[in-house]
């Protein structure tokens, strides 16, 4: 059985932390100097713990090990959001490196490979998950060619460039080569920090629809033009977003949940009345057929409004992408090795965000463990989990890829 | 009585049309090189129509005649808004220039003056009504200090400084010189165009009373948080401006208008819960109280919405002005002129959108007089009024001024 070393998880962790800290989280974003050095960091480390390592031309560092018998992917993302938390990423990287030392130094495994990867940009600072679209084999050239940095508007092509990764192979996942991934992460909510569990077991990656509404009237003053002949664009989305609000909850699924993140007005000026208006809306759920309904009762609301007018009202689909089921016997790897180091601890749960392991699901069994984060915080500096919860997931981790292993 | 000659009037509202022209209507913003133009071309006209004219240190051009009996001001205001109408202003002063010839031409009005103002940035580029405060001696040094361009931020310090401003006097009014001041103005909406009606006879000039709502929930992953647990300050925002559209119109006046110009969400992200929402909201109308009545429910729902939940909500005023009430004896005035060139053809009417004579009827009797707009089209360079609409109405003008002074 491997053991991980608290204080190497620890130090790793730390020093991890200490690479473009902001208060008490971090701010790494993508191919940013202090995101590089993190990078080159860890290529010395998987090489420290006997790895062949590379960072390869998205930017992926990926550290293998050649062996005859069964072999694991463990991993995450290494870059963070903007002035954002120590762990999102970072733990799952540092969690496969550890787990990565701990089989290699158990005589039982010594015909067993762990490799470590390290994918690019999950957090989408130039693109959507061009890491793990790279390593799966499906990011095309032209994708890069149009990615840009969406801040500040720099290309992608200049920010390899600029960090030196232009012309650089890019480097794919070998087919067959592995039995499964298994990606551990923050949880980002508060299912298990509610509930007292230590390990969430992530049964599937919940899918993202994401729709812009579109509501088109007439811009006018809003002095002179009477409410009977005003076509104001604006509350045709309040319309259709207060319907959204009434009938969604009655439909939706146990975890389904819905945003609206952006309503943009124009002109967006307070004495003319709104021309136009846009709402961002999405909505993510991990069950098909919960999909399915909210997408048509979405459909009949704005086709309401628009019918109702006095707007024009439609509906632009901007992604659907499809839940992503974890491998049921990685799941019950992750529950056996939960039950060995925190009895009674774990907890079946969908993931409401996404992440890496939804790609490499594509090629492959894929799993996630969750551990808990303090608050249910995300995206934020002040996100955290505690020392004896990090230790405890490692070794529940370790533990579940040595059972995949031998699975 | 006096007759106002066409060809004189088109010619110089066709002269000024030609300044700055955008497609069919103009681009002369205040102290743009050709709203510059347009004002030194109506100080010679002004002086070659026997007047005594000036610009002064805040842009106004103001022409006067020395004369012992009744005197009448007249005009209205010279530059654009960004690519806008011929009419919007333009009309209101050569309407005054053309009845300040008219009159003087007729002998029967020899001991009599009327005067002609063009009062600067009532289209608001830099400020709120400067040119309109500035003349009834209510504009403070420390208004100028911090006025900017709205679109460029350029100081209006220096923008008068540029167009050679600096340091000119600024007129203010003097006090007891006019028996009133008569504003002429396209109707900006369709009342007059949908009756059949040439004339309108304003009553008041609407009240704007405008809000910020602003909403405070807690920003968050839009994937990870629960229903349950979030706090959505755009859906607060969507609530409390759905109950609005509800409950407005069970209470509000016969012409009362309301309008959400603006609605913003942080950070306004497909994926992020917004933390904070705030709306730009209005209404207008000339009775006060309805507007008593409309704020006192305004004030109920956000009182509602951040009780309920989950987010704060509030209310801050940005201004509430009061309806500036025309002066009967004007208004008997103007339809009087009417009856002789129009008979039958004139409406009594509320103005939906704020003018500089709300300003001037602070310190004397004021009253509006407004030609056709087709369409009801303003703000916008197809913004037209028929050249027969615009001869009669300049006519019935000169008509109401004459009958003012003799009033």
């Amino acid at each position: 059985m491997p053991t991980i070393d608290p204080a190497r998880l620890m130090g790793d962790l730390n020093h991890l932390r200490s690479i473009g800290a902001y208060k008490t989280g971090v701010h790494r974003p993508t191919f940013s100097a202090h995101d590089m050095e993190a990078r080159r960091w860890l290529l010395r480390r998987m090489e420290e713990a006997g790895l062949s390592a590379r960072i390869d031309g998205i930017g992926t560092v990926y550290g293998r090990r050649e062996a005859a018998g069964p072999k694991m992917l463990t991993g995450s993302h290494l870059e963070s959001q903007n002035h954002a938390g120590w762990l999102d990423g970072a733990l799952g990287v540092i969690y496969g490196l550890e787990a990565a030392r701990a089989i290699a130094e158990d005589p039982a495994f010594a015909d067993c490979a762990v490799d470590v990867v390290a994918l690019a940009d999950e957090e989408g600072h130039f693109g959507s998950f061009l890491g793990s679209k790279s390593f799966i084999g499906v990011l095309e050239e032209a994708e890069i060619d149009t990615a840009a940095n969406r801040y500040d508007g720099r290309s992608l092509r200049s920010a390899l460039a600029d960090v030196g990764l232009a012309g650089e192979p890019r480097i794919v996942c070998e087919k067959g080569r592995y039995k499964g991934f298994i990606e551990a992460h923050i949880e980002q909510g508060d299912t298990l920090i509610g509930s007292g569990a230590k390990i969430g077991v992530v049964t599937a990656i919940v899918a993202i629809w994401q729709y812009r509404l579109v509501f088109e009237g007439e811009q006018n003053h809003a002095g002179t033009t009477s409410m009977k002949r005003r076509r104001d664009a604006g509350l045709s989305a309040v319309r259709a977003l207060a319907r959204i609000d009434e009938r969604f909850p009655l439909i939706c699924g146990e975890r389904t949940v819905w945003t609206a993140g952006r309503i943009a007005l124009e002109p967006g000026a307070a004495s003319v009345i709104p021309g136009r208006a846009e709402a961002l809306f999405q909505f993510r759920d991990a069950d098909e057929a919960t999909l399915e309904r909210l997408d048509a009762e979405l459909r009949a609301i704005v086709a309401e409004i628009d019918m109702q007018g006095p707007c024009r009202a439609s509906v632009e689909v901007m992604a659907q992408s499809r839940p992503a089921l974890m491998d049921e016997g990685l799941q019950a790897a992750i529950e056996q090795a939960a039950e060995i180091h925190a009895p009674g601890k774990s907890l079946r749960m969908p993931s409401g965000a996404g992440h890496d392991a939804q790609y490499l699901a594509r090629i492959m069994p894929a799993a996630m463990l969750f551990a808990p984060s303090i608050g249910g915080i995300s995206h934020h500096w002040t996100e955290d989990t505690a020392e004896e919860d990090i230790v405890l997931g490692a070794q529940v981790y370790a533990e579940a890829v040595a059972q995949a292993l031998r699975g």
